[in-house]
């Protein structure tokens, strides 16, 4: 008893230690204002009856403890038997009955899910959170304080929930050496030097985090597997972030390569057929479950970029996945594989290959061939996390089989959270399309997903979260939205994406109504600002997808094996993907879908480049050609970013100074990097089109004076690749060892103004910048960003603004650059505009 | 130039590294509202011309340039020639004259005094800030720069300032080791491990300070001196302060040893009128002077407090003044000899004895017989720095005599920063107080200390400032305002309390009216809060005068040569200082305000006990008893403590996070510590004096239950010297290696309840507590707070308030603590009360 009221108070300190860094994301509990804490003071009985010993329901108390001492100064007195006195009731319905059977509530609750009522009996007030099973308590009981500190009423609760998927897993792409596969926030929480890490208190905590949600399990490491994962001596290390999970009913899964009976094993082969092959699965699997009994089971990624899998034995994807889930099935354990499946080999040449094809070419014959215990793990889409793509036509194929969505909660594709992207808004796009797999019956993704179409036993929701180490999680404080949001779905998925967001910005940031309004309203347009200047109109992210996948190169999609073609030209852009005419693959639909994306008519302005090829002139639906589409929604996105900057800046004071900080410099960044892809990608397609800008925008930039032409000491001019990471195609750099400068000629009207220095901020050095006014120094700083580029290109293209400096004609501005390391100090351009603030 | 350029870059940077840490102090810059920021910027010119090179000068262009930028986001052109464009200038009379007669200011202008001007010329607008000498340029500016961030027009300006005092100078307590007698906010920014310190940036930040207010000299060691600062080996130290301070116009001075010539010269004496001491002085003089020619003097503590003087030698104090000030004149140094001498192994027995008189028996005598190069100088009041004091009767003796007045910034008798306490009210009590010293006219404190009464060359102003490393400087954020108070009063002792709290409130936490109003309020009255419990009545601070000099000790004062006897018995109180039956303290006044203190009747109630011995039942003016004052003020002082937490409160989002919760923390203690003494002095006058407040408080405390009435398991009783300074004079002690427990028993009625305990938080240990109801953990917490005590004493009482917990009649609410090194987890008291919040 005594180390369980220990680990009560354990769990107070957190809150206080990481007070508004963000680590306690949607969980501050933080003391609500003195009218509401009044209220709920009235309302929340003074007794916590727990009737319950396992280690969820035991979670459940803390948490109540902790959320109603955090929200309103009141610690409640925990005991485990019913008196006459308010309280409220947590355990399971058979507990309740038990204990207290006048408390228990009428009808069944579904596994997981919860009830929460207000009861009278003899004369006093019992708040009772009840359920099937003790995840359910736990559940329920975040529930119960979530309603509390978004100011929803508790006074006469009478509400059952129950998840609309029973899988609400997570996947983590952390390698076993601590650095994480598209990780923005930081190392792994669960790895470091091949080692689970000493101190596992984050996992803990992050479980906590996914219990709040309803996440019920979580893969530890990447897909792209590290065999060692299976020996035996990394055994102890899986089951000691299980154990740190366990308090918050949350599995673990691990993923694991197919290779592993040849080499962890010892074996020759890994042939899924052999029996040598088939026993090494069935003893290691033993194993693994006598380490770690409550094990989730195996994820697999097979037979794609790079992974060996059946193919290389001459064996279907069935075979594979149905020898290991065999070998999990007697301890309950269930094995995903993805259906991330495709030739990144491919002849571009060839208008006929088509990579969003491949999902389904691979898997839509084996329908009926896996295992109940095997799910195939779908992404949205059909290509790779772009910033937009239909729902991937697999959901709507697979009838025989188990499925699950894998939607991707890390930025990978969506400015690594440099960006703010709120994904919600795009992932129930996809959710709530129609796939119409089924007449007469409305058969949306997530139907499908969840087995409901086809009457499956089991389905669900994937999310690849890859939270670092960073206090805010994911180095974004915004970003926490996107787990919070992704766990909302899973349990809810017709919850509105606004609803999710003012639910989330009351939990993180409180219940201000404009903080509320601001917040929600940046994040609820955010994904199409982010749309309106990496991709519209189905293009993709057209990002560097041979590189980092950050800053913007138009052309690194095409040319290669890899299958992201948008085919522009100098005649018009898209892929046409009609079976009629093109890749086949609208034809992969069923028949009521493929007739919407058949024909350039009927496929929706958003989709239309992902489709069709067509002249930039093309008409869309607006009356706005499709060139000018791409312009005009550049500047917009660029503009909406400008504009969430000020916006933010009307919560100074409304929100903690450190929060307000991070996000406002996270915002500032974004503005900045939203015109680079602005500038270069329509500066591309204005080469490749030759149609002007009708508003005159492109390529005429008032202020603005190029590197390249000013008075160069030290300075060399480097041609920028790709060309339009640069403004003018052109940078200078320093070379190492100088110091170089760039001058400019200012000839307008004196008076007030600000200076925008375009410079470049790579990761392998630290560049030293002044910049002086008719020799006077006016600035100074180093570029020390964190960036994932290397090079001088668009992700490292870096913004300084100099604000409000005394201008006169005929005044020299002087920008001097010293290298540092590989970073050389290079320029793309100044803008002189009258001063803004 | 470009050294130049980039000192003014470089002076950018601590704002951005320290923002709001309380290290810019009043200096912050911080940018002004939107509409404010307008207004302004259409105001100031955007050039600045800087008319002068010397240092002070270049500061201040440099301080114009980051407090325009910090302001108004606005970078002004900098250039030395004026041309035909609006501009401001800065430069001497003499520089302005020769470089723009138009702008030259007519009339003179005092030393270190400025103008600041308006003046159109040619068409053009210009602000001309004009000096007599360059300090006066640095300090012009300033107020220009003040004038906009407390939101002051500068549209027409047309002001001149004179420095009501020639000497605003500043002493350190710092010893070379680093340490700093009386300092409460760190180490010595000067001093570590007996040399300079490597990093003297901090120096140089606090002369940008101190310049700030005009104060122009600086002590940099103890007055306890150590011999070693006139060594020669330590020259280079003193010379590399100096180096730091002179960007900003401020003298380094020294104190000394008076036995230097015998410890440091190797000379058998240190009499003054030997011919080897003699040239001893000298040529230490001159040697010092060659390392720091603008060095500004010395200053000695002598025949007090143990440091050797020239009674030793059977000289006097003017023989000892007068051959250092002959050393010291041929540089221009000054000397100031400290009017701190007294006995302090006096006969306490003896009712005639009293240390107030020290001061004028020492040096009535000498008056005309010191050189004009010598002051004497006087603390404000005849004692030491006490909660109240009247003026010091010296002041108005001297006449042929140079003085300055010495006042505490270092908050000694003042609750060492951690309560806060803004001295400027009570400076101003002092300053104002006309001593009738010349018969006709005036003749206050402030004007007799600069010599404007009997027409000296000089005096002034020296207060002992001690900041220290950490970052707020005083380690109360709310305790820099008495340094900047001391400053603008030096300037100009005219200004008002008010307007010198609402000036230092706005540039330090900015013109948020509610903000403005709040923090002045707790400023102005926090004096007579902090009196109300320490020592009302003129009884002085009755703190631990023999120990800490923080903690109560009502009697610590008495039984003792140390003179700061208010000789309290079971009869009356208060020491009767009157000439007629008493020590003959009230007549070292001039017959005026001799007349005044002589008498019960005329006394002010404030001095009351300070000036008279009087029973317990004596009548104040009030109509109220000397006892039920005492009572009262007590209940009083506390009680405006609680709402100062309160009223901080109202201030969160005003005021930055983190400046808001160390101000929060800080008042939270302060209230925890009044409610300390008022138990404490009430229950100790209540003993003596065996008189009941009327009010029925003292002695009864609803809902305190004594740690020693407890079941104690492990706990021993402890009787506590003082026996005020624990609740029945007694608390409970755990011995080394054990885990104690001390429980209550609950009886009221159920409900939410707030539980105080009252613990002991000594310096040399950190125990750890835990609280429990009914076996239910409810608050765990370590005793790691810095106070000054490793005693069970008032000054380590601690308190804990674990606010919101249910209690049921019949609970049992245990303490549990666990001793660490020299703490005994020692316990006085739990409170159970209601739940406030």
């Amino acid at each position: 008893m005594r180390r369980v009221l220990c680990l009560i108070l354990l769990l107070l300190l957190p809150s206080v230690l990481h007070a508004e860094s963000g680590y306690d994301a949607w969980l501050r509990y933080a003391p609500l204002d003195d009218v509401s804490a009044r209220r709920y003071r009235d309302a929340v009985p003074p007794v916590v009856i727990v009737l319950g010993a396992e280690t969820p329901i035991q979670s459940a108390r803390d948490e109540l403890v902790r959320g109603i001492k955090g929200m309103l100064n009141r610690t409640p007195r925990v005991e485990s038997r019913v008196s006459g006195d308010a309280a409220i009731v947590i355990g399971t319905v058979t507990q309740i009955r038990q204990a207290a059977p006048q408390l228990a509530p009428a009808g069944s609750i579904e596994t997981d899910g919860f009830s929460l009522r207000t009861v009278r009996a003899n004369g006093a007030r019992f708040v009772v959170i009840a359920a099937q099973n003790d995840l359910g308590v736990l559940y329920g009981t975040f529930a119960f304080l979530r309603k509390i500190a978004v100011g929803e009423s508790i006074a006469d609760l009478d509400q059952k929930e129950t998840p609309y998927s029973p899988i609400r897993w997570i996947n983590h792409w952390d390698n076993l050496d601590g650095s994480i596969e598209r990780g923005y926030g930081g190392r792994s929480i669960f790895w470091e030097n091949g080692r689970a890490r000493q101190d596992l208190s984050r996992v803990t905590d992050y479980g906590r985090l996914l219990a709040s949600l309803g996440i019920n399990g979580c893969s530890i490491n990447n897909v792209n597997a590290d065999p060692r994962v299976l020996s035996p001596e990394f055994l102890p290390q899986i089951a000691r972030v299980a154990e740190a999970l366990r308090p918050w009913g949350v599995k673990v899964l691990i993923s694991v390569d197919f290779g592993s009976p040849r080499t962890i094993g010892g074996l020759t082969t890994f042939d899924p057929l052999d029996p040598s092959v088939i026993a090494f699965w069935k003893n290691k699997a033993d194993e693994i479950y006598r380490a770690v009994p409550d094990l989730g089971g195996f994820v697999l990624k097979a037979d794609s970029e790079g992974r060996i899998g059946p193919s290389a034995v001459g064996r279907t994807h069935a075979d594979a996945a149905n020898v290991i889930a065999r070998a999990l099935k007697p301890h309950g354990g269930l094995f995903f594989y993805r259906g991330f499946v495709y030739d990144n080999r491919m002849d571009w040449r060839n208008l006929k290959n088509d990579r969003a094809r491949a999902a389904y070419d691979n898997f839509k014959d084996l329908d009926g061939k896996f295992d109940d215990n095997v799910f195939i793990q779908i992404k949205n889409g059909p290509i790779d996390f772009q910033v937009r793509e239909p729902a991937s036509p697999l959901f709507g194929t697979l009838e025989k089989t188990n499925q699950i969505i894998e939607l991707q909660i890390t930025q990978e594709y969506m400015g690594q959270a440099r960006h703010t992207v709120f994904l919600v808004p795009m992932w129930k796009e996809v959710l709530d399309f129609d796939m119409k797999a089924r007449p007469g019956v409305s058969t949306p993704v997530k139907a499908l997903v969840t087995g409901k179409t086809f009457n499956r036993s089991s389905g669900g929701f994937v999310g690849v979260s890859n939270v670092g180490l960073e206090e805010s999680w994911y180095g974004n404080q915004l970003s926490q939205a996107n787990l919070y949001g992704f766990g909302r779905l899973a349990w809810n998925p017709d919850l509105s994406s606004k609803q999710i967001v003012e639910e989330w910005t009351r939990l993180t940031f409180g219940n201000d109504p404009k903080v509320v309004e601001t917040i929600a309203n940046v994040q609820l347009t955010s994904w199409r600002t982010y749309e309106n200047y990496t991709g519209p109109l189905g293009l993709q992210t057209l990002t560097d997808i041979v590189g980092n996948h950050f800053g913007v190169a138009v052309e690194a999609s095409e040319r290669n094996g890899w299958g992201q073609w948008h085919r522009a030209d100098e005649q018009g852009v898209g892929m046409d993907r009609s079976a009629a005419t093109g890749t086949g693959f609208a034809g992969q639909y069923r028949p009521e879908v493929a007739k919407i994306y058949e024909t350039v008519e009927n496929t929706p302005d958003d989709l239309l480049l992902f489709m069709h090829h067509v002249p930039y002139t093309q008409k869309l639906k607006s009356g706005k050609t499709v060139i000018q589409y791409i312009y005009d929604s550049h500047y917009e996105g660029a503009e909406s970013v400008e504009k969430y900057v000020n916006d933010w800046k009307s919560l100074r004071g409304r929100v903690d100074d450190r929060r307000y900080e991070e996000v406002l410099a996270q915002l500032k960044y974004q503005a900045g990097q939203a015109i680079v892809w602005r500038d270069a990608v329509n500066g591309w397609f204005y080469k490749a089109s030759k149609i002007p800008d009708a508003r005159g925008r492109v390529g005429n930039y008032p202020g603005r004076f190029e590197a390249e032409a000013a008075s160069l000491t030290g300075y060399r001019v480097l041609s920028v690749t790709p060309f339009e990471a640069a403004s003018g195609e052109k940078a200078v750099e320093c070379p190492a060892g100088n110091t170089c400068t760039a001058a400019f000629k200012f000839n307008g009207q004196a008076g007030w103004y600000d200076i925008t220095v375009r410079y470049f901020d790579v990761n392998n050095g630290i560049a030293r910048y002044r910049v002086r006014v008719s020799g006077q120094m006016v600035d100074e700083w180093t570029g020390a960003d964190r960036v994932p580029s290397r090079r001088v290109d668009s992700g490292s293209s870096a913004r300084r603004i100099v604000e409000g400096l005394a201008l006169r004609p005929g005044d020299e501005i002087q920008i001097e650059g010293i290298p540092n390391e590989g970073e050389t100090a290079a320029l793309d351009y100044i803008e002189i505009h009258p001063a803004v603030n």
